[in-house]
């Protein structure tokens, strides 16, 4: 398992952090939110998924992957 | 018909949007959000559903309605 903690603008309550929390997962990976701080840190399988899905599906919720 | 604008805080994204629009839809009512402004107007039929039962509505999704 790999960990990475991406830098999200947009995240603004816990509806995104769902949103968020639930595009991660649909991958087989798992995201938790910090929304104060912007970061959203996601354990996977790097066999199975990679960062750029990742990222992608945080993006299509609407968000900005900025780092 | 009746027309009552309330403010309300705390909506913060489009998710905020829906869980208001929805919340009041469910009485019966339409309400729209103007996320810029913290203002949700609902119009509403006053022989089915009260003012106070449309500000409840809004407070279980989680906002404060504050006027």
């Amino acid at each position: 398992m790999q960990s990475i903690t991406l830098k999200v603008e947009g995240m603004s309550c816990n509806h995104c952090v769902n949103a968020v929390e639930g595009a991660v997962k649909k991958l087989g990976a798992t995201g938790k939110v910090d929304l104060n701080a912007g970061l959203v840190t996601v354990e996977y399988d790097e066999s199975k998924v990679t960062v750029d899905a990742i990222k992608a599906a945080i993006e299509d919720q609407g968000y900005d992957v900025v780092s």
